[in-house]
């Protein structure tokens, strides 16, 4: 390719919306290109990257026996309707009428139709396990979209669906996904994690998350880096303290702590670590009779560590608060705990309340708690002596760095993640409302066991680039850059011998099969090169006439410091040696 | 790839709705499956054959300089209300709200988008011409959906855009993507004309449509098969017939024709051939002062010959009515004509009008037409003599076998066509209103030139298939066909003789590069047979036990009328050799 026949495009500044690094560098290298809130034109530097990204995902999916076929960005509500998702889902669902008034949604994802492609067309145990995908435009009506393609409206997936007769076909199945995502996530050429994750009411181990490590990832990957283990932070288990708790020894006493309502506070004015107080969190879940009814409220107490912070996911797993909960209100808090939040704690309630104590509160003695009286915190409270042992102990925390991995390899560490795929065994929660059934060897319908497998396929670009970039401009790895090798001839309209050499080795790269670029602009040399490191080529030769005198050509990848001088005859040899794969 | 591991899912019947061939054996074979009116899920087998479209199309708009991008299927409404086709689009424009209740369109097609691209990026005469172009989903709410993905509401289109600097170089650009399309029209394997088209209000002769010949096309496709002359129905011109208009042999007489209002039944009552009577259709066209307020309304009398059809793209091209035109009032014929519609000629008028004769009918002698007087016709009339020459002489009508070609190199056929493809001279239509300009050589900015190019990429097959069929099936060019060789051995679980030479021919023909599919399903020969042939893969062999025992294995090419017996160690070279490219 020749850059007269290409569209570049770049920015000295990028617009003052693009918020993070990977949105800055895509505009500013022409990469992407805003139409409106949350949708964007790729651009064609930006298209080349992510028609990269199909095809690696692609390849992987059908090495993987995945089939592909192509379900509408249209689709009735009444395949939404079967599953609920229809009246479930809120307003990112983007809906449309059509010319009769008939309702469809612009696609965010595809189960249902999946599904009911599946309950037409797999009718017979022979037919699986099936594995289908397709890589297809999706829209969700964020109700904020920003950082550019990460978070934007309208975008692209591949999602693939697996269907099997029972749930260990179905783990199978799964595995099988497991395997070509990492085989995926390799190629990309990017640092990545698989950590497990949460799988909701579906329960069980069959749920993890790709996420690409970058410091600006909105989430937090847990790892052992002792061990393989590697999990969201939402999953990633705490684990009670070793040993027993230590015995009382300091007497309770209720000190004034005048104005310090938080952790923190009573902490530094105590002259205490924060690790010895325990902060109090007020839950409530609403009861209701068989008819659906109101049948009351339970109010719940929450003790954790001052230094520590709450996991919704895990509180939601604890038994009687897995109904669903919400924050108490402030009368509720005044109606059990006599006084309004601030200095709450489990030691003289007005009214019963049930007591949750994470595993490392339960493990403590000698800590400090609010004193259901405003100003004043209790000292050298004990479990047993003071007050009773809790109603359940629970893992209610986010891990931090440093606690135990729960594989008991070593500690944990936390570093940021961008996911870009998701891996999730769904079981029947699609199948049962739809009837996706097939015949069993005994002709007896049974409920196929479904999985779900998303990859964003436009989202990968931004976490590649906000992994890997300088102040230059982004840097890609070799099997998604845009163009792998860029020829940067200078001087090339005065000089015969520079355009015969550039043209030439462009040509051979070509014909080996090399993604090349030659710059045939006739831009000045600073220009040309801050072009192509902002748009991160990551190989880079220079043809000079100087070079080409002394019968050299200079190389320079894009993480190099400085050139590397190559025989003029080498550097197509030298070349093949740098590119990976 | 083995059918084990694809999804082949054959119906013996197609559904009632299936009008269409095409749409039933897409449905019988498994291309497709109906999501809602008009919105299909493209199945393996159909994907198949719609990626082998779309790489062609890829491949050869590259070839010609064009470079992809990829533009958003949910666009704001904003640009379209720059052009005003917001307004002036009517429901088969997909509306849609997101949550802001802002509004938006689902695409039909990119011109805004596209030239709102071009406005940003395209600032010099340094870099123009261009041409952009998208593969992309779009949406166009059919009153009718219909005939499959023929007419279909969701389908894949590909759009090309050109910008130029000036009318001449726009002209030099439309010539390249001409080319471009006859490159890939020629690689699809598939009978079809690239024929002038009309090119509306732009003018000018810059406008061909690419027709895919087929018995059941809906539009009528003119060619002269003595020349290079093609055109639609809607383009191509009558001429004058040769020679002065006959002197006139009869005198005018009214004849009594009582119930025969149409042109047929008169001539067969009077026993005169259709050719000699005159049609009289009458036109109103409603004129508006400078401030657009209607100031009066003008009635047309248009004459055509008895056996001919009006041409409406022709009658709007005639001055005066190409202010645009309506059927007159029935009171506005009886005020004119001083009768209903049933008997109307050019002769008694109660009010004047203006008569445009057609071409043929000027030519005419001794002809007949109503008489203004239910039940009477006027016979032997005669231009000159009868009434006055006509006000205008136009070409009205539509052209019919035997006509004089327009390049005058012999007579008319007319066949039956599917557009497939359209190519098209637009002037500044979009860059006028959106401003889409550059600075030329002085610093002035000047509007770009701009065309735009389509190709139906879900379409063609449909007219792949209402071309290529036979009873059994479809029958896909080497070029576009799901898998161009199925290998279908008999009673592979018997015998692993037939296993091995099944899977070496399988391996051995992957390798080539060759897209094979193994049928390792284990259906019965006459089963197996029926699914390839109504899937219609080119090229099938059968590998037996009995026919390896001789060394033999049998080809047969799915027009071919029986099999060949083709020793073992050849049949790879034999096949290579059969393979179109």
């Amino acid at each position: 390719m020749k850059a007269s026949q290409f569209l570049i495009s770049t920015l000295k500044e990028a617009p003052a919306d693009a918020e993070v690094v990977s949105h800055q560098l895509m505009m500013r290298a022409g990469m992407v290109k805003k139409l409106g809130a949350g949708i964007y034109t790729w651009m064609p530097m930006g298209l080349r990257v992510v028609r990269k990204v199909e095809q690696i995902v692609r390849e992987e999916m059908n090495r993987a026996g995945a089939v592909e076929l192509l379900m509408p960005v249209v689709q009735p509500a009444e395949y939404w309707q079967e599953t609920g998702r229809w009246s479930k889902m809120g307003p990112e669902l983007m809906r449309v009428k059509d010319r009769h008034d008939r309702d469809f949604i612009i696609q965010p994802t595809s189960e249902e139709v999946v599904t009911d492609v599946a309950r037409q067309e797999l009718r017979s145990y022979k037919q699986l396990p099936r594995n289908l995908y397709h890589i297809q435009t999706k829209f969700r009506d964020e109700r904020r979209p920003r950082f550019g393609v990460m978070r934007s409206r309208e975008f692209i997936m591949k999602d693939a669906y697996s269907f099997d007769r029972d749930a260990a076909s179905a783990k199978a199945s799964y595995e099988v996904m497991a395997k070509a995502y990492r085989a995926a996530f390799d190629r990309f050429g990017l640092r990545y994690r698989a950590v497990a994750a949460d799988s909701g009411a579906i329960g069980g181990d069959l749920s993890e998350e790709f996420q690409v490590i970058a410091a600006t990832g909105e989430d937090a990957v847990v790892y052992c880096p002792d061990s393989q283990y590697a999990a969201n932070i939402e999953k990633a288990e705490a684990l009670a303290p070793a040993g027993p708790r230590p015995a009382a020894a300091q007497k309770m006493e209720k000190t004034p702590t005048p104005g310090k309502s938080t952790c923190a506070d009573v902490a530094q004015f105590l002259s205490l670590p924060l690790q010895r107080t325990v902060k109090s969190l007020v839950l409530a879940t609403d009861q209701v009779d068989d008819e659906g009814n109101p049948k009351g409220t339970q109010v719940w107490l929450l003790l954790l560590r001052g230094d520590h912070d709450m996991n919704e996911i895990k509180v939601g797993k604890v038994p009687g608060l897995d109904v669903g909960f919400r924050f108490a209100t402030v009368a509720e808090i005044v109606d059990h705990f006599g006084t309004p939040p601030g200095y709450l704690g489990p030691i003289g309630l007005k009214k019963p309340v049930k007591v949750v104590a994470d595993r490392e509160v339960a493990a403590m003695a000698d800590w400090v708690c609010g004193a259901n009286d405003e100003g004043f915190h209790l000292t050298g409270v004990n479990w047993g002596r003071d007050l009773p042992e809790p109603d359940a102990v629970a893992d209610l925390r986010n891990v931090v760095e440093g606690d135990l991995s729960p594989d008991g390899k070593g500690r944990l560490a936390i570093e940021r993640g961008i996911e870009i795929g998701h891996i999730f065994y769904l079981g029947t929660k699609y199948s049962a409302p739809m009837q996706a059934t097939f015949l069993d060897e005994t002709g007896k319908p049974q409920l196929m066991e479904m999985g779900c497998y998303g990859i964003g396929i436009t989202r990968l670009p931004a976490a590649a680039i906000e992994q890997n970039n300088d102040a230059r401009g982004i840097i890609w790895p070799d099997a998604i850059a845009p163009f792998t090798v860029v020829l940067c001839p200078i001087g090339m309209d005065r000089s015969e011998e520079v355009k015969a050499a550039a043209q030439k080795l462009h040509d051979d790269l070509a014909a080996a099969g090399v993604d090349v670029m030659l710059d045939d602009r006739g831009e000045r040399p600073g220009a040309m090169f801050a072009d192509w490191e902002l748009i991160g080529v990551p190989h880079r030769v220079v043809i000079s006439d100087r070079g080409l005198k002394e019968g050299q050509l200079e190389y320079q990848h894009r993480r190099d410091a400085a050139a590397t001088k190559v025989p003029a005859g080498e550097v197509f040899a030298f070349l093949r040696g740098r590119l990976q794969a």
